[in-house]
């Protein structure tokens, strides 16, 4: 499979701090690794999974529960910010980590798949992706330097290149168009960065074709990024496909830096991943599916909607040290869930998102004693029990 | 003013450890003072405001931050708690204290305030009231015997007598006879009443109506119950009526007994309440305009939904200690607001409680230092500067 993306220039003008920005495997166990990345806000252990903080905010979060959760880095939504309080007033603010009060490191992604997904709304041409605000109609035209622009404003300590993220399905001509022209943008957004405190990650696609996802993650690499990610999964394709497509995109993309598969947050895709050699993974599963009523556990998750938790006195989960269960009954939870307590999902979320910490913390004490499969086995087995 | 109420028996079998609920005066200034108020779950300092926990969670706040904002007592509602999730559910949970995971003292309503506002949903008799639940349209009868049943079964360490609270404007008539009838009713909790670890606090009532506020106080009084709360005001009369009938009840009930203003949070009202002597307050004042998005500034109050505050990079209040207020700006809490961010209320809730937690810190230090009158003049003038 070749790319026509013939001259395209990889050495560019692309400042960030090498020395900040440094990436060290400190244990590995199979594919499965634990490293450490430096960042200018602190260094950041993998494999993590990163809170979404969509408009600047961990829904009901406060910065100081996700220190104590041991939340790492938390992301944020280029395009929601962008709309909204829109980038100057963050700049002006201090950027996210003052506006927002996280001082920890935080990522925000190119507003790429959010413009992608507004369907009517948006026009995609070489140029960018002009589309109409969901907030008030304007028109805006987000292209690979406005979008780099917006998060040297924002000022995350990782930034994320402007892609075209292909839906599911899509045709291999669509699927090869829009590699191409994400490689081309990826050059534009190096162009267009001029912050050495911020790491711009690339990002591979090519959907679960496996001939360009090879094709797409060996162009990317080229362009030799602090960090990848793994782009165009987990948007509604099977499992089936989903793997195999990761699987060969650890294999392509280079050991010595992060790994982060984007939008991805179900804890059995998280230890899959992880075992295939992924250091890095978002979601808002675990704050929206808490607002849900539904609590992670490692047997699945607890729907507090049921009747039958109105009466049982246990914690979510007895193992589980966050705030939640080390003060509430699934009982108390459950009332609250029912009176529509702003309470519920604020506990639900905070458990669910510390639920998927341990599950990290786990995942690297395993692999630091080399045992990651052994480890993978026993999740599995908690978690589908019955069906092994 | 003579009420018909011969042949009540004030001397009943009304067991409480007055060991336990004792109220020392510790400092006056004129007629505000400080006092100290023990229960089983520990003493309390007055006055105070209490925050109002209506289904057994005070809106978005945790237990942990309630305590970190100098929260001494947490109101539960009696007939939100009732209907749901039910008092004997909330009892084999361990009563209120460990259901909630609040571990300081509570107090409990009667449920009266509540079943009197359902209008046509709502029936009136000597027995008691007969009221369909908001919820399910569930046929339920109050009385003051299982008002009492309900109250020992949530375990609060403060019980209120079941009232008959009329609404504003009420005639003569129907206040004597609602009066009339709250004594008798007072009869029957007291009667009612097993737990010695609960003490039961009477309702004056009597509207704006001087001689009737007199005479319901007086025979109030005479049941010698270790607490007693001022009624039936707060319910939409014109404060030119409301500070009057606060003077006389705090003339009128005994020195040594804690005085409890129901239902009033207004800043301004209760620094000119505790000049009239009394001690305690609750309100869903500070939770529900914090959720509207204003905050409580000495000042007045900030419409954190306007224009003006998105690019303020102030705190709220810089005098004030909360967590809000040491960690976001105004322009963020104000962004928060507009992007229906749960952290918005859940912050400017926290914020406005900690306003009123300090404004009666320093009202207790003033009366210590015994000049109270100076301390509502400073009040006063932040608050009314521009009128004064
Ligand atoms: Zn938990
Ligand atoms: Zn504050």
């Amino acid at each position: 499979m070749r790319l026509r993306v013939a001259g395209l220039a990889h050495k560019l003008n692309n400042p960030e701090n090498t020395q900040v920005f440094e990436f060290s495997i400190t244990a590995q166990s199979g594919r499965a690794r634990t490293g450490l990345f430096s960042t200018p806000h602190g260094a950041v252990q993998t494999p993590l999974f990163m809170p979404v903080g969509t408009q600047g905010s961990v829904k009901g979060i406060s910065p100081r529960e996700l220190k104590e959760i041991g939340s790492q880095i938390i992301l944020g939504n280029t395009y929601h910010l962008l709309l909204r309080p829109g980038p100057e007033r963050v700049r002006a603010l201090g950027g996210l980590h003052r506006f927002a009060a996280y001082d920890g490191p935080w990522l925000t992604d190119s507003g790429g798949f959010q413009v992608m997904s507004l369907g009517d709304l948006r026009k995609i041409s070489e140029q960018g992706v002009t589309f109409r605000s969901h907030l008030n109609g304007d028109l805006i035209e987000l292209t690979p330097e406005y979008s780099i622009l917006v998060q040297e404003a924002l000022g995350a300590d990782i930034i994320m290149a402007f892609d075209e993220c292909p839906p599911y399905p899509a045709t291999p001509d669509y699927l090869r168009a829009s590699i191409e022209r994400t490689l081309r943008w990826l050059e534009r957004c190096l162009k267009a960065k001029t912050r050495p405190d911020q790491a711009l990650f690339a990002i591979a696609q090519g959907g679960t074709d496996l001939a360009l996802r090879k094709a797409s993650a060996e162009a990317t690499v080229a362009f030799d990024t602090p960090g990848l990610a793994i782009g165009g999964l987990a948007v509604g394709e099977p499992k089936e496909g989903m793997y195999p497509a990761v699987a060969l995109s650890t294999q392509l993309l280079p050991e010595h830096k992060p790994r982060y598969l984007m939008g991805v947050g179900h804890p059995e895709d998280l230890v899959a991943s992880v075992a295939l050699g992924v250091d890095m993974f978002d979601c808002v599963y675990p704050t929206r599916t808490g607002r849900f009523g539904y609590a992670l556990v490692p047997e699945g998750r607890l729907n507090l909607k049921l009747t039958r938790y109105l009466d049982d006195p246990r914690p979510i989960d007895p193992e589980c040290d966050c705030y939640a269960c080390t003060h509430y009954s699934r009982a108390y939870l459950s009332h609250l869930v029912r009176a529509e307590e702003m309470l519920a999902p604020r506990m639900i979320s905070l458990h669910n998102l510390r639920y998927l910490h341990r599950l990290m913390e786990s995942a690297r004490a395993a692999i630091r004693s080399g045992d990651y499969g052994e480890f993978a086995k026993d999740f599995a087995g908690k978690r589908f029990g019955h069906a092994i």
